[in-house]
């Protein structure tokens, strides 16, 4: 966080954490109907009928997941919401409910948190998503979001890793290297700051690469799109490691193989121009470039004329026996095992 | 932690992210028919039939919530699954799933975190739940723990903190103070063992208070209590921040007043005896003391024979109009307005 040393300052001590949590979900207002009891008792109600329930759960840590920096506090919410969907929506769900548990040490303000949740709230409008609870304490160092997302979906349209077969198409919706590349290009202009404090950068040729690392959507839109077109994928994953390691996945669970063509791979003009500049093989940071939060599927190949030409929605290989590994096939035609080299958080 | 050197140290980098969750999870049995996938895919598929959902989440740090130095990890693991399972049960409800996000710093080696998830398993094995997911990632300062706990209710079954009713009888199970007490004592040894590391303190005449704060346990068994008793309380809440602290939830959400009757505060013997040690008010430790895990509940006093004697249960009080506020009635007679002062986590 770049402080403002002349902004409203209000410390978390004077508000405790009750008034805290009061204070800063009070206009929240609930947009599910399955939302019986959100914040303010010890655990929220939810009464979804005649679905399934999807949860998960994701942690942000301050210094290992994000750089306040460079990172605005109301990015930071918002992209902690999209995090968790992103998985919901991986299960062929809707998300519905979210917890938050954030932990602060004492440098933050009341404000901070304030933007923080402003950021939490505009994804949850966005996406419509009730905040039902959380747990808000304070940390020996830094900040950190713990969500948890709930969701629900139709016993016959939840969407598993490990149910792809042998000749279904693999799909990818969106393009990828983005947000890694967005990560660069501020990590170097951080550098640039911290030589030079007055520098003005202008980041305009890389807008898109920076919205996708600081403000990413979760696809929401694909798995209605999917609905509308009629196909349910055969296992699906969202992309959060990096391509390589979610194919890897898919292929592990559904005990499968496959291969993947390099000249597929969606990539957008300002992810090939900045891979030019920063030098940097473009297909290995498609491969390996985690925080996409695109959706990665698998369909029956009868399926292919429903999503033939859509222009979110790119076929970028196929599923093949066990047996022959999962590949990538170069443009030059080289057939290259796949490995996954996605973001470790624990290295 | 008090580390010792000669243990067998797996670095967490040599198993990487899904290495570790796979490792840690691998022999763990799924108990609940509503559990239909846990660990392994993008979010957990629960099949939730005909009931409410609940949904409870609790952070706890290094440094804040607790002290490797006297809390063992296989302790601590139980304890913060406790936590959560508490909060469902004050609910009316069963707890029947968790996820557990952990941050570690590398000083933690594979085998502690095998520590940890020992006491989260065990705690699974007692309680019957499920654990269906969760993350796992590095920190840049000390453990932290988020739990989420999914429980289930009956619709009619669930008990809310704001439906206390004038004349409705306060009743508590178990007894207080004896959790914050243990934390005292052990506050005390570790005083005692940094000046001198060969003291070998006798702790036994503290078992009772040591254990209520190593290992506490949350009230499943009164949940069941009640229902075999055909009682359903009006509200409901479990002692977590103190007892004051919490009847003034019950009071300001329920809009009523209430008197709890210091004579009536259930007490263990080792409160009393070490309040005296200590010097200490053993009614200003039951008011105040957090982490007790006992419920705190109302119920209507046509259903006080159903209670009447029963060991686990303690009328401590009853509720009264708003206007005269929360009090507590001395054992001199005398009336004074009951403040919490309970465990600020954010001062």
């Amino acid at each position: 966080m770049i402080e403002d040393k002349n902004q409203a300052r209000t410390s978390l001590s004077e508000l405790g954490e009750f008034g805290l949590i009061n204070h800063l979900t009070k206009n929240f207002k609930m947009q599910h109907k399955s939302t019986i009891k959100g914040v303010g008792d010890d655990a929220a109600v939810l009464n979804i009928e005649n679905k399934q329930v999807l949860v998960t759960t994701d942690l942000l840590i301050e210094g290992v997941h994000f750089d306040l920096s460079y990172m605005p506090l109301k990015h930071l919410g918002y992209k902690a919401v999209i995090v968790n969907l992103s998985d919901i929506y991986a299960m062929n769900g809707t998300a519905s409910q979210i917890t938050v548990s954030i932990a602060v040490s004492n440098r933050f303000p009341v404000e901070a948190l304030e933007e923080l949740y402003e950021g939490i709230f505009l994804a949850c409008k966005t996406y419509k998503i009730d905040l039902v609870g959380g747990d808000t304490t304070s940390s020996t160092k830094g900040l950190l979001i713990n969500i948890t997302a709930i969701g629900e979906v139709n016993k016959e349209d939840v969407v598993y890793r490990n149910s792809a077969k042998p000749n279904d198409l693999l799909v990818v919706s969106g393009d990828l290297g983005a947000a890694y590349l967005g990560l660069q290009v501020l990590e170097r202009e951080k550098k640039v700051f911290e030589v030079n404090p007055n520098s003005q950068p202008d980041l305009s040729e890389y807008s898109y690469l920076i919205e996708r690392q600081l403000k990413p959507e979760a696809r929401k839109d694909i798995i209605k799109l999917l609905k509308d077109l009629e196909v349910k994928p055969t296992a699906m994953i969202d992309i959060s490691d990096g391509l390589s390691s979610e194919i890897l996945h898919i292929c592990k669970q559904s005990k499968v193989g496959c291969n993947l063509y390099e000249e597929k791979i969606p990539l957008d003009p300002q992810v090939i121009s900045t891979c030019e500049e920063f030098d940097l093989n473009s297909t290995t940071i498609a491969l390996s470039g985690g925080e996409e939060y695109e959706l990665l599927f698998t369909i029956s190949q009868e399926d292919f004329p429903k999503i033939k030409g859509n222009p979110h929605l790119t076929v970028i290989g196929h599923i093949t026996d066990e047996s022959l590994g999962a590949n990538l096939v170069t443009r030059a035609g080289q057939q290259i095992k796949l490995t996954a080299q996605g973001w470790n958080a624990l290295s």
